[in-house]
């Protein structure tokens, strides 16, 4: 049994700023008792996607630079695990959308590159990140064994089903995910539930835990688009898909749970799925569709 | 646009009035415009799976007898498309939890065997159906195409995925599911909803509809196991994974929905997911696991 926090928190562009909030959030989250916490999706700054913007790539930096050595010595000093997502500059031009797991002792778990990029309105990640190319992985650390996915992944069943393949005991899935101002009337409720159904049925399906952690609040950060309000709503469900732990859509927070994995062992004995899957038959998956 | 429509039934022990009970229900779905109606799982008897008893093969029937005659005559008479989930006689000791999709003429439009076969305390289907061989399919009729998938096939994501990418605009789950009378107080709750919410998963993570229909009422058919109260709560989801009609928990009934093929096509414009999907990484997902 171990406890994990999700940080609900609104971002601007002020790397120093973010990082300070983002060090007292997780020193908060620890004092509360949490082993595993969780920052929202590239930290750094405002979700700065929102526009091709070339200056942007200035918010990025190489592996090993400020975003792990400055959380490693927090996650050090408060014996907790941290995840930080990060924008990775790998070389000139490579970019990813990546994420650090820290261990408590602030040697480095594993880190992960957002292998599903979006590309939609307000969300040109395809113009900033090169797909990754490490994989869907679990890291162990000192209290247990989780997986990171990023945003756009949540969509996608076969990135769930891999990482709780790989053992995870928990999907950690830091977000910016949000409504466009013109769209929220008719669209909004449909598009934030099927946000969390999708991700609550990959707990069902993996028998796993999810926690997915939003950031908050509107973003119009060149003031010439419409801008994105953030929907919070941060939460983790257990290995049935029940919600054990939801944030607000308005504010910043954390929200934690405890990860039971004797509760896991029982729901893994009582709907065994990874005993029936038909392998046989799946290699269609690899293919782009099936048929024409 | 064309309407489906769901058969919500109680079945006992006897084909006969199975048979005529599902014919009336058919009937009554066609004449309020239903085009593609579909019966529960194993229309033709009790869920027998309950207990292991080799007398229950007489159940069975190959092909082309009656549970394909009767419908593809009134399927013909209805001018609708008709889905009968039947229990298959291949031969002497080969059998499948099978469904045919009939189409509006009364020729066949395509059989499916149900590919992942369960194992739990009552549902004991391992003992009487050879898993499926003929893969995840979808098939044309006169009014659309669709999928069909039986009970089990509905927690696993693979399934939905596959026969989406054959190009269903539907995917049926005819279901036989239901509570341990001795759990239904502690677990009832949670497993009904995690039921619900793995299927609304796969129609977000697909941009589809998704049709389940389950039998209802309490079944201990040999008075010497505590039975298994099934749930009802038939439902239709939307391709966001909005519940657009959903049956009781305690009686029969048909619902009804409407198939947007506009709709479809809008979900899946703005939310483009078979467009990331990185079938460069998905091999592992042939494995039976990820370590070890």
């Amino acid at each position: 049994m171990y406890k994990i926090a999700l940080l609900q928190l609104n971002l601007d562009g002020n790397r120093q700023t973010n990082m300070t909030k983002a060090k007292e959030y997780i020193t908060e989250a620890s004092k509360n008792g949490a082993n595993v916490i969780c920052l929202p999706e590239l930290y750094e700054a405002f979700y700065f996607c929102q526009r091709e913007n070339p200056d942007y790539f200035d918010f990025a930096e190489p592996q090993d630079d400020l975003s792990f050595t400055e959380f490693s010595k927090l996650a050090k000093k408060l014996n907790s695990v941290i995840i930080v997502p990060f924008f990775e500059k790998r070389d000139r031009g490579v970019y990813h959308n990546s994420a650090y797991m820290i261990d408590a002792d602030g040697s480095k778990a594993g880190i992960y590159r957002k292998m599903h990029i979006p590309d939609d309105p307000c969300y040109y990640e395809k113009f900033y990140f090169n797909p990754g190319d490490l994989g869907f992985k679990a890291f162990d650390n000192k209290y247990g064994r989780q997986g990171i996915l990023i945003c756009w992944d949540q969509w996608f069943p076969e990135a769930a089903r891999l990482t709780a393949m790989q053992g995870a005991e928990v999907l950690f899935y830091p977000t910016a995910i949000g409504w466009h101002p013109y769209e929220k009337g008719e669209e909004g409720d449909r598009q934030h539930e099927a946000w969390i159904t999708v991700q609550r049925g990959h707990a069902v399906a993996n028998g796993i835990y999810v926690a997915s952690v939003n950031r908050v609040g509107f973003e119009n950060h060149e003031q010439n688009n419409e801008g994105i309000q953030f929907w919070g709503s941060s939460f983790i469900a257990g290995p049935q898909g029940e919600i054990i732990s939801q944030a607000s859509d308005n504010k910043e927070e954390i929200i934690y749970a405890d990860i039971d994995l004797q509760r896991l062992e029982n729901v893994r004995r009582n709907w065994p799925f990874f005993r029936d899957r038909r392998t046989d038959f799946y290699g269609g998956l690899t293919e782009k569709w099936g048929r024409g």
